[in-house]
């Protein structure tokens, strides 16, 4: 099969390009983007030698036609147009924010402008989700940090141990903010140091968040969102906290994760008193993850760890992707990640 | 005056001595410590070369009597036996936690051991506080994490505007755990890596942050508090959540804050929109603040950075030094941090 | 075909096995270590869960004993007795230093004791040693700096471009240096600061590089190395000069390098202008490469970039491994890296 | 006395300020800047507290005026033109490249367009040079990579311990490069990389070396010097290697830096066998340094570690205007550095 990607100078689309090359199903068709089309990939993506020599063509509909899958790592507000353009043959997926929420006044006040719609949503984790991919022609890929915050309360919700009232601090790594030229993204800027921003329920990922865990706890989830900048290229710990359901124990909070999380093959509980470090995941499509119950506070804790590029954008859409072709879910996704 | 530093060949005692060469009315007696006694100060602290050649002693009554003034950086339990035998003229500065709790059955489930008394609280912008040390022979320096959270929440407390049911997520630099050879301090495994520690109720400084909160609410709060290491060497970023107190508004919250932090020469109320970043403190005795309210999910959000070696620590014992002293509170203090 | 590997624990060992789950010709036999025996995998590799329940043996013939390829990843001193125990019909790999120096007195030098003799030395790389590592059934695999060394400098040499007076200073990640605790590896010490080691012509890698690359010019050349510890988990960056000789052109040394290095699989020759980044090859088997003349100066000046763990140790093993049981060399190394 | 700084939204700038405000004589007068002009100081240097409120202004000579010492943190190219609308009663600082070189065949070659003249060279430390800058009103910073290797080499070369064949090899922290917004310089691309640039002659710092040093050698010496990009934001470690002069020791090495640097206030040749560290030196007005001859490879190696923004630039700066202006040499400039 043959996949085109959109987007491919920036780090989303240089996370589907290494992963795509490392699946065996899949050969890469056209790889193009908007100002940095004409060069060669080798210089965007210098990581990935055996495409260093292709040109990057522009994006549009004629180099994106005559492929099985699309993938789009576009600014938001610009897959809806390039997807009408894409048969129902193709598997559209939108690594971009357009079609993950389905409130349509949600989506005017996170993130302004006319609501494209909602598709399937590609965390096949979530109860459920995994049937609905398995016929899917267009994918939402998650954002990174809901990626990270829904499989780390989902189990809690689903159970009915935790009590709708989140708070969800997390640490993102510099990539997630993608390769614009900004003055605080710079080297000098983020070495040595971690910063708030987004603060107080303006991350455009808070509506998406509690969508989700709504869906899963059947009744409004609130969600207070704190995002944070931390020095390092990759990763995101997140950590998550509710109040405990009357009653609850540190016992059965953890058989009701053991319970939800068997069989995932790429979400992994980790022993008891081992925390998520980023490090444990970093370039594989994995998440490790832990909870207890804080008896002091009577607070459900679990914390998350994930590669914002791999299981929380590229390798989470491959991984859905995989669904929807009818291939094997781990198909070409690396268990394995790179450390130290 | 003369000080002496106890631990000297540590990261607090290291930047103690730092602080202590900046300051105008201190010259440095004895410098002390366990291991590394009878090398040279050079070996362990290179950044300071005026004190390269002096020789670390033994850590006795001996060889800290005859200060002015004594800094002790041990590890928790061996503070109270050192300072039983210094006499009242002399102002004792426990840096390590033995003197910090005043509930012995706080300390017990803690720490261990018996509980060795309490001593004036040195955290002078606690409403009160500079008072209290003005007199102080004896400063039980507070915890970096507590530093950050009340200097964060304080305000809000005392002004009634938050509920005391209170959520705190921090990131560490590494240097907050010491120079202790441990297979998750190495260099090759913190770089490039974010993890949480200590979590569910577990730490150290829980009931630090619940007793300072509580004393300034004049209720019991309750903290849910997880620590995360971040791949820096100094700072702390501690993002503080509660629910917010019926009919708060934004603008009364930021009045609140403003009022509370007037004219304290250590603490900065970012101004609106600005959020903190430990670098914006590096090496200064300052603690940058933001706060605002998240009307979506109904919470008060405060944001703290601060150097967990300068204010967190050494920086934060010689301001409360200073008071008990009769000098003026800012002097020889760094209010310039080194940046980028 | 099975493989064991001896210093599981450590971060050659945890490589290794890295790469080994990606190899589809082999699967994990015996995990073994000293200290760590009788612990999970897990705790120490924790990047590798489908390790996670594996239980580390000690390191002895018997639990060596029945596997195609031993990969020995020890402290120097200790491969000689544990090959002497395999047979023949056992590939056996000293990722360590002790077979690599042909010269006794070299090895008296820098490392002391008796010298255990020579195996063939890994680096297929050089001309001639594909051949001899086809049929062998030990094999030393080359220290790290002398992989980024050797691969920026041997087709200089070998095309008699250059006077044998090298001089090196390569930058390395902390993973070069172990998990062995020692003060001067602790994160503290090493973000955000870059250090000089072992300088003056006593680090031990120093008469393996001048070992190969006289072979390679056939006369003696003299190396001139400075390692400097770099704020970094992995990668080294060599800069390597050495006097042009007589009459070079910037385009006859750089046709030399491309006649030289066609056909390699794992080491690319960037574009003209495009300097190596140690980013280039995090995580796979790659070297990048430039090479210019510096006509102000009279030298040549070659940079090489490789991941230290992989080209620079387990990778590099296992590349000459393929070789020696017939292999394709490639099989299953990564050509792609994780970036950014 | 008044000093105005231009740049002040920069890294240099930054530094300057920095310092200014540590120093007993100065008060800051106008800060100005281009494109910044009319913001705050505070949303360009947030760890400078005390200038947060005041109003960057353009850069122009009545905005200059009125001052006692103006120092120039400007692109090159920039310096001369205002230069000549202060009189000689300012003392006019550059800390930008544009009166570094005597050679207006060197300027045009490395930087292009018209020679602007040469000032008084402010390196303090160089034979005779103390008292060049005791008289000067105009005064040319050195390179930041200069400042490391001058410091490093010149006693060997002024006691003609070296022959005039220099090789460099620097690493500099992210800070060097300023705070232009370009992709190689995100935090993504530099956390966990190092990297060469300008290699092969062609760096801009190169003939100011060389000019350096051969005026202290009294012959033409050539440098062959390579800078890399380290992933920290400040320091430089500068790796000097020569070849030694014939019969030259070791203990005869060490004795001529012992007596060239006796008496020197921020130069520190460090015990013998301890190599420099850039964390040594962070924030501080010092170099750390050692010296060596490596018998095998027949070379003097020398390696300083320096802040690039401080002894490498703003420091270095202050510490010239110390000397033009009569002050003591160390007024207000740190001795100690931050670590760790």
């Amino acid at each position: 099969m043959r996949a085109a990607v959109a987007g491919a100078s920036g780090y989303a689309g240089g996370e589907l390009l290494r992963l795509l090359l490392g699946h065996p199903e899949f050969e890469i068709g056209a790889v193009t983007a908007a100002s940095s089309a004409g060069s060669r990939l080798g210089a965007h993506q210098p990581h990935l030698p055996r495409l260093a020599d292709r040109v990057i063509e522009d994006t549009t509909a004629a180099t994106l036609a005559g492929h099985d899958v699309v993938f789009l790592a576009l600014p938001h507000g610009h897959s809806a147009a390039v997807a009408a353009q894409l048969g129902e043959e193709t598997v559209v997926v939108d690594c971009g924010a357009d079609h993950r929420l389905a409130d349509p006044a949600a989506w005017r006040e996170f993130y302004g402008g006319e609501h494209a719609g909602t598709w399937p949503y590609g965390l096949p984790e979530l109860p459920g989700q995994r049937e609905v991919l398995r016929s899917a022609t267009r994918i939402a890929v998650p954002g990174c940090y809901p990626t990270s915050v829904l499989l780390a309360l989902w189990p809690a919700f689903a159970a009915g141990l935790a009590e709708p009232d989140v708070v969800v601090v997390a640490a993102s790594g510099t990539s997630g903010a993608g390769k614009s030229l900004k003055p605080h993204l710079l080297g000098s800027e983020v070495m040595g140091s971690v910063s708030a921003y987004g603060v107080g329920g303006v991350h455009r990922h808070t509506p998406e968040m509690e969508q989700g865990l709504s869906a899963v706890a059947g009744t409004r989830v609130r969600v207070s969102f704190t995002p944070t900048l931390a020095p390092m290229s990759r990763g995101i710990l997140a950590t998550c906290t509710a109040p405990a359901a009357p009653g609850l124990t540190k016992e059965s909070l953890r058989t009701a994760y053991e319970v939800a999380l068997k069989g995932e093959p790429f979400v992994r509980l980790l022993p008891e008193g081992v925390w998520p470090a980023t490090s444990m995941t970093y370039g594989a499509n994995t998440a490790a993850l832990q909870v207890t119950l804080d008896e002091r506070a009577g607070r459900v804790v679990a914390v998350a760890a994930v590669d914002n590029l791999t299981k929380g954008t590229a390798g989470g859409a491959l991984q859905s992707v995989n669904l929807a072709l009818g291939l094997p879910e781990e198909m070409g996704l690396p268990l394995t990640g790179v450390a130290p």
